[in-house]
């Protein structure tokens, strides 16, 4: 028997190349659209996490790539209509399609690409993964309009903020966790605690994705440094700075956000201020809290390894 | 017993009802949104169709309003997107969405009412209703990117905007008496002829559409008249006209695409081309053959009231 590689690895792998041999739709503008945001990479976290999850209670992987695929196309389909949505230029450092095909491709590729997959899972699987995955869309959906309802609100609260990224971005970490189980034939409990697992990882997620934002360079993330500031997104280490931020703090992000001045100097400005105003350390803090709690959800997993895959993986977040 | 009222009416004051008394989502930006497009008005004929279609395998119309409204739903969340696809400024004479909203909104909007919409289907309806449905829209989808594809190219064919209208159009329709029959314990032969009726009653619906944008008056239209043509849609008017039109017609239906004068007259003199060069009979004929053959689908329901309606509704294309 071959030794086994680092299952990690392994896994990114059989995704990889389940996309490159088995993604195709029907029409041929909407695949090359897909396969091209596919192609710039990403790190298919998504389903990495559902075929952990499908592993954690004694499935097999491999069975399972269709299902762990369709949860990163979900994905994949936000991100086109994001492109119109927030007129960005640029995502994972590639043209975004809606640059490359005009707004009208945009919504009708992610809206083909969701019906392909809602068509696809319907016939695949039973009850209740495609209603997991329909609500898990609503809840997406639900969190980003109430993003959009809090840009710029500087008096956004924790609470607000925790809600939009459970909803926006960890209901399909969550959604994705629970599906890899409920098709592994996984026991309601442990079902239960792969989805809570999802859930905290994917806050903890966002929160990272946050102060990535603020602290990363352009060429590792594929966009511009201080981009949600620019969007007036009321990211975390924003929230968290104003909360406990002098007058003075506060009405410069008022400035900041009412003007157009945008240049990276002034970007470099506030997130000195987030800083000072211990943004980032005590994001730093509540993101480790939601990392132990992803953890701590994995208990009735037992000794599983890809237990101890899953909670590697939320530990990176750290 | 009361007099039954005629059916037609009763359906959509039922329809009307439902909608009015029980639609809700848990976004109330995005019930908003539905709720204006919905009280703007429309004919309800996919929600009438479904319960025509339930009635006639021996079904009561009033258990199946739910799954009517769906149908009705679904058109509403891609009217919303089209919004945005189009640019357009009205819809059903009222401001459409993206004016009022903005386009993220709009985007935000379609998506979510989609993902609702099939959260509620997987919960509520057995395999294959929300196959059906999620196939439907990929349909729906495909044929708007096959319509985009072929704006403004006079080559356009008969054969290629048959294909355009039976996925963007006529899909919808299709599922609509499909799941109506399905819903109400049809017999497969029984679904199988709804379905039938419904793409034929599609088709002559678009074709019937397509004529009134050139001969319509903007009040009854709720839109510009010759709309279509500003856009560069390949009606089924046009196509045929350009089938047996002389190179001068050819020439200018070309200056018109290529140039921007579409002052009324200007619209006027291409929508005069069109009947000179017999687009408009033409189309009425091959319109009258699906009419037709919509009826004739229904053979296999024998006898029932519902029969009789649904052949009616078919001749009010005519």
């Amino acid at each position: 028997m071959l030794e086994r590689a680092p299952a990690g690895r392994d896994l990114y792998a059989l995704v990889e190349d389940f996309f490159a041999s088995s993604f195709s739709t029907d029409n041929t503008l909407i695949t090359e659209a897909v396969r091209r945001m596919l192609s710039a990479g990403g790190k298919r976290l998504r389903p990495r996490i559902a075929l952990l999850a499908a592993e954690s209670v004694g499935g097999v992987p491999s069975e399972h790539l269709r299902l762990a695929a369709f949860m990163e196309l979900i994905h994949v389909a936000t991100l086109i209509h994001d492109d119109v949505v927030d007129g960005a230029e640029t995502r994972r450092g590639v043209n975004a399609t809606a640059v490359d095909f005009g707004n009208r491709v945009s919504v009708l590729a992610g809206d083909y690409l969701f019906a392909w997959i809602f068509k696809n899972v319907t016939a695949d699987y039973a009850h209740p993964i495609p209603h997991i995955l329909s609500a898990t869309l609503a809840d997406i959906t639900d969190g980003e309009v109430l993003q959009l309802r809090s840009l710029g609100e500087l008096g956004t609260t924790l609470a607000t903020y925790l809600d939009v990224a459970a909803k926006k971005t960890a209901s399909l970490f969550a959604a994705s966790a629970e599906c890899g189980a409920l098709a592994a034939g996984g026991s309601p409990f442990c079902v239960k605690a792969l989805r809570e697992f999802g859930t905290s990882f994917g806050i903890a997620f966002q929160m990272r994705d946050d102060l990535l934002d603020l602290t990363a360079d352009e060429a590792t993330l594929g966009k511009p440094v201080g981009n949600d500031l620019r969007e007036r997104k009321m990211t975390v280490p924003l929230v968290l700075a104003l909360e406990g931020a002098d007058r003075e703090f506060h009405a410069d992000v008022e400035r900041f956000f009412a003007g157009d001045d945008e240049a990276p100097e002034r970007v470099a400005r506030i997130v000195a201020g987030i800083e000072a105003a211990g943004g980032l350390s005590k994001t730093e803090a509540v993101l480790a809290g939601y990392v132990e709690r992803a953890k701590q959800s994995l208990a009735p997993l037992g000794n599983a390894p890809a237990r101890a895959e899953l909670a590697a993986l939320a530990d990176t977040l750290r």
